[in-house]
């Protein structure tokens, strides 16, 4: 059985410095950013080429882990929901997901647009987007 | 910052054994499945009902995590593909990613359908399918 800590990939660079910068969503307005993979990932990168529409793992490092409902945005007011139910950074294990397109790979650098993480955060997996099974 | 130690929320509850039994993605005749949360998350789940469309996030803890390069299904003799361009569970971070819809929510056990995860996987979140951010 594989252990339960993490090893990141690489980390994010972008202009968004903190959480009062980041859009919720990569759709509100993120601006194009790089992943920074360290080169010993270089052959789990083999196949990837611009335009590749991919789903970008990320730890949200400046997330709240201990929080387990909030009360999201439009909410009536005092409504809470639990994290399970919204897309909040806070959260027990605060995984970021991003569905992005790739617009450049230079080595083990990969350009890709939009994201909404911020700069420095750690970068846990590149999966393809799969048109049955995540479209559906 | 976090630390990158995951925090399993719960455990899968399924029919499926071993790898050798599961299918490679949930759209391809896995069965529904129990996700058994710890007690302590019931306020995280609080407004999660049935019909719901979700992510379920796991951890594939039969994965090996040294497996940078892989022999997808269909592709041509000898032709290997690094593993950020597939959904092998054998990667670096291999944490599973399954779109479900929510059948049952009883306590903090909520049931859901397909699952291709194995009995046993931990779960380590669930998320909303966001329509604007998932599926454009």
């Amino acid at each position: 059985m594989t252990d339960l800590v993490l090893r990141p990939i690489g980390r994010v660079e972008s202009v968004l410095r903190d959480r009062a910068d980041a859009p919720r969503q990569g759709d509100e307005g993120a601006p194009d950013a790089w992943l920074d993979l360290d080169g010993q990932y270089a052959p789990a990168l083999d196949g990837l080429l611009p335009g590749a529409q991919v789903l970008v793992l990320t730890w949200l490092d400046r997330a709240d882990r201990d929080t387990l409902a909030v009360r999201p945005r439009g909410a009536a007011d005092r409504a809470v929901t639990g994290v399970f139910q919204t897309r909040s950074p806070d959260r027990p294990n605060p995984i970021g997901l991003h569905r992005v397109t790739v617009t450049a790979v230079e080595g083990t650098r990969v350009r890709v647009a939009p994201l909404e993480a911020l700069d420095g955060t750690p970068v846990l997996d590149l999966k393809p987007v799969l048109g049955g099974v995540d479209d559906r």
